[in-house]
């Protein structure tokens, strides 16, 4: 089997993809056929199904994988694949991570790092709540460990929310040293836990889409709520502590129209949300360079950026 | 006694007042004196303790109430009382609501309607929700029958918020029987519940002011958090219910730069949105032409409303 | 003769329809034929006619209602209909409101409501002016009875000016109710006023097209104008009635950037535009879930609401 | 007399000075004052009446005209006036142009030059509509010269609106050569007739402040509705060119949130927008300049123009 | 050879053209193509190569001239070219001018009005600096001759830089007569100066696309180092006068948001902030209507305008 | 001498102090005083010089350093400073670090990190522009150690820019080991001389305002225009890295609308704009807790940061 970046005109494509999407269409001249696209997590490429109802295609749908026998051809510039064969596998057939787009840095490192840095924090409430989620919550954890930071944007991939929760999270230790003003205990645990709210609000791989609650409330507000229903838990809570540590949750986006719906108040606060934008635009740029090969050119006007980019030169 | 809008030059101040303000201060020549802003429901009056430490003055601060002998006179074209004696009266000596603003129903009538229109939703968890604070909850309904629904703008005095509440909550009844898409249900629901974090987010009267909390969070995370935790204890209160109801009340501001961290999803969202802004505005407008007592002409420019304003006339 | 929304492919289309658009084309070898939207009351279909210049298709034009006979196929997924034989049919042939949008509300019905409100207002002034284009003027009661509120958004069909207008007017009702500080007669007058500019903005069903005029001055202006030259005409209308009404047209939009040259100075213009906005809102909520089918999901990013809607559940 | 700013401490006051202000005021003591404001064309000087009831003070009123006798002193480093004498003259007495802000050029001179463009006018319709106000209309010729171009901005003085529409009418003289584009007979006609809705929307002088209708309507409409009564009484107007004027008048602020309700649609109504931004620009700074007098150095930050501001060097 | 807007279907194409584009495709069923676009003074066209590696079909690039054979055909109602033989011809072989878009006026006509205006400058710094670019500069002149302004908006032909430059400088002229507080010779030399930077924000015809400095630094920066490197040259050159004549450049967008790290200081400032603003905007509508032809209608939406637009009526 | 701050009623007042402001005044009864704000490092006190003419008080002027004796007393609230004697002093009996609000930390050793980062550097041409200009230039070396980083706003103190370049600094050297795409040699270059436009937008302390050339163009254009001057005295500086190391500093507010001409186009123009952001915001957080004092609560809305603000609970 080869990863679809590698696929040539005229190869012959055999093995395990992830069907990502599949829809029925009609040819001009009435015959039936259906639009696949296939994925790995070097890429997606288009296929097509000429002979739907053909012995060898079995039945599948989106987000299933399928093991598939076809010809890679060419068709207005772009491979394209004919499909021949195809038979829905199941789990334990294949291994996700070849099919996604991943993190490129271990997932258990990182997440020794976080566990590192949770215990750093002193305060023995803040200390319990983060052990309530990130030590004892089996199925946080593995939710957060594959959870994407983002449907699109940046760092949309298996293990991208705890990625940037750590970049965030290094950020926050490096100014609680910078700044004196700062909290240490509070802002490492609102860091830890600002976008643990996405875990509820995208669904888990392949689909990596809004769920319902995600739509209505967003991962701002579940993340309050997560961090009240585990306070309401342990003992004694400072209702204090709470009310600042949701403040920091609530406020890390900055601004109003950016969804936040208070402004920082507290330093901590401040400090959290120019922390989240630092590591998410450093990490946006870098998928731009990424997505762009070795063009060292200017790459076209970004919206996100609203300018034009490129990469320095080597000097 | 006589109320604060009905003194005049010359006349002698006698009887309980709200001490709403006291601050010391010096004049040009050396001399120890006290600022006092006297407040009855009718209006405030300055005041002047020209000797604090004499006999008749004992002790006391401000947002206590405190029975006063002095004489009115007339100061740069404004009344002004010069306090010859000063105590602090107890709990009991007085009734509030002789001395704070207060809405010109009846509470009391007011929360009876408001009771019907619970009795009118259908969903069984919604009506146990509504049940579970406007019925079973004797704090806070005492909370929610003093609060005002604002510290300024509109609404800003006792039994503001339910006059508020049972004004959004009609004007959403209306809407329910002209636009049929409308489920009444949640829509009625979220209407009663849409501003009943104000009762954490202020304090009560006579302060009247933000909580910590208030400050931190604000009254729709607050709401939001207290449906959350009534839902909790309802057996079987169905998740895709709770989430609409919150969905709701955190976008009821309309927009993400009102506060709102989402904006209006559903039918019933926007229903209670445009409920809130009616009521909010027509309120604002009558409090300035009650302000503006006798006077038909331009009221000069009003920010809220960024124009000029003035009664339309009589015919 | 089946309306569009029931044809199938492999049906035979026979009946009169309207033609929304007609362009000729060229198939890639060469061959001229003509592009054709039909049109009745339940949508639109694409049509070819393969055979321009052939015995059975007689000339005709864009807007035009031809009696056709063709067949039903499908191409990329969607219906498609090879016209053979076209023939221009003559007013009276056809009933317009069998192919164009229409109020799902009767007419005439909805007018008598209207007249109904007319009588309500007191005042002799506004009574005679509402008199002189909706009792007196049956060119403009033609017109107001057929108008859409809109070339796209809501309200955008046959009717629509009139069905909005009655829905303001029941909102204004409401409040004159709910708010004592309105002068009744000045808001129920405004509200019928508020859009009869559209009657002059946009061209006569099926074209339903910005005017000349309508570019150049918009309803507002338009509306303004038309209560002005009424006014002239009445003795004794007092100026500063006629001020108070223009301003409320002139304002009805809240905001200068919505294309409003004044901000709401009376609380009248104020509850107007609530009213307005109010009903506009709802229903261009009304037509998106109608336009929905039986979608109950998430309906995608909106807009207008700037949102992903969906419709609330069915509890 | 001498002129207000020609007056020193010590000086004896005689003479008929505007009364812009009056107002009783009482001291600290008790004794009733009142404090008074005098113009003349040279600016504003404090006043007070001591002894409001004494022989000499005739009654009098705000905007009134007054034969004074008071002295010069000075108080916290501006002169006073203590009125002694005070009595109010009739019409007649005295010269207005003596006593309030006026053009620096000739009025009818300006006048005259505003006549020979509207014969440069060559459309017999828009020829007729100039006359019509600017040739025939008595009443409003006397009001467009004495009439301010604003209440405080800029061109705030007797003549300015005569002033402001020639200097845009030059410039729109000058864009017609240099922009061939352009029609001249519009772009004229629309020049001298944009701010024509100011004779009604301000009160004249003295008072110089927005009317009734003024704070309702605005000049934009007011204007556009003069042409629209003017073009009803001139025989064969075609409706197409007075929409293009009233296009123009409406469009000439640029923006909707100017209190435009429609942006240039017309190369007219572009033109006619630049030049009068331009013609109020360039006053605005001229009038800061003179307000600084000999001041070569920044002027402190100006809200208007978002900047601080001086002089260029002399060279 | 004929122009492009003179080819019809049917006629063979000889000549030489400029290849706007060029870029190779493969048919469905896999044969190799090229898509190329040709270019002259009147427009451009398609054309396809489809037999690439035919011994007819020489080497070229886009951007070279060549000496083209081919049929005129039409397809989907474009015409497109068949190319059958291709050549790249010389410099020398062919003028520029007859394959670029270029300014109506004369080059050289329009240079020697700007070297008038020059002249009439007396500063002496001033003119030694106008006089160091623009009568010694030979390069400079050479670019400063044949750029256009933009590379798509308004003036984006040959000789554009020097056609907006001029029109600005001619208003500049006229308001130095109109507004006596404006220094003419700094308003003068910074309107001919304003835009040089685009010379070098810019890269040649036929390219015309941004340059690596113009995408890192703009025109207005780049123009005020060009004048600060050129002041360094002259001795004695102020350092007021020199910064004053930077900030026009600096502030000639007139708004921060539109790219001026300064807003408008100085009254000559304004003054090139509203003749850049009138001139750019006046020349855009005229390049409106030119591509409207004989549209006399309604020309639908523009974006810059943020309008529909038409053409005023002949009359 | 006592420091301002150490001062009671009823002290004698002895010792040089600043005087940071001068101004003549009448009393009611048209006495001559002059009002004077004294300064040291601690703060600021009114003070009155009841004779201006007698014998002790010898001439001074703003921004002198003058010996003095008085008597501190106290007026409405506050103490005032009643002088009897004043001398002006001459540069070296006093100590100018006395006077004016400084950095906490050593402007030496801060300067030392800053060498210390500046060695780091490895492209040869960054390192000889650095060095240019931090090691060779001792007048910039001078201004640079004693400037201010603003006038009102944060760092707003003697070693201000130093204190800030460096915390910027710090953060970029940071971010070059978190964030691989950057390029540290451009980005800690960057860092350093971003805001040195600083030293000649800002006059020196005491007076610390804006110069003329910093009105006119501001630090960002001077300190691209710094680099500029010295890039084209170090032999065969590439143009690109000159652009790219300008295109930083030109960017480095982030936003147009916030004075930048571009927007970040490169990875480290935008951690550049972070790093900036970064440390300013968080110092101006600084300094509203140290002015706030022993003040816990919540301090009053902040325009800054649009919120109210309080420090974080100790725990």
């Amino acid at each position: 089997m080869k990863y679809i970046n590698e696929l040539h005109e005229g190869n012959k494509m055999t093995g395990v993809y992830l069907c990502k999407h599949k829809q029925p269409a009609v040819t001009k001249n009435g015959k039936s056929y259906e639009n696949v696209i296939l994925q790995d997590k070097t890429g997606t490429i288009d296929a097509k199904i000429w002979e739907p109802n053909s012995v060898g295609i079995a039945d599948f749908d989106s987000l299933d994988y399928i093991d598939v026998v076809g010809d890679v051809t060419s068709f207005a510039g772009a491979l394209q694949v004919s499909i021949k064969r195809a038979r829905k596998v199941k789990e334990g057939e294949y291994n996700p991570a070849d099919y996604l787009p991943a993190s490129k840095f271990n997932i258990e490192t990182m997440y020794a790092e976080l566990l590192q840095f949770i215990r750093t924090v002193k305060n023995p409430y803040f200390s319990q709540l983060l052990s309530y989620y990130f030590e004892m919550d089996t199925e946080l954890i593995k939710a957060f460990k594959n959870s994407s930071a983002a449907k699109n944007v940046h760092h949309g991939f298996i293990g991208g929310l705890l990625e940037h929760t750590l970049g965030v999270t290094r950020l926050c230790d490096y100014y609680a040293k910078a700044y004196p003003i700062l909290n240490r205990d509070l802002l490492i645990t609102s860091a830890i836990f600002h976008d643990i709210g996405k875990t509820k609000e995208l669904s888990a791989f392949p689909q990596n889409d809004y769920t319902d609650d995600g739509q209505l409330l967003g991962h701002i507000m579940i993340g309050a709520e997560m961090i009240h229903d585990a306070a309401q838990k342990i003992p004694g809570f400072p209702e204090k502590l709470e009310h600042e540590l949701k403040h920091c949750i609530l406020a890390h986006h900055g601004e109003l129209e950016y969804g936040s719906p208070k402004k920082p108040a507290l330093a901590e606060a401040l400090a959290l949300n120019l922390a989240d934008n630092t590591d998410a635009k450093m990490e946006t740029m870098k998928e731009i360079f990424e997505n762009a090969g070795d063009n060292n050119g200017w790459l076209g006007y970004n919206r996100i950026f609203e300018s034009n980019l490129r990469r320095s030169s080597e000097e």
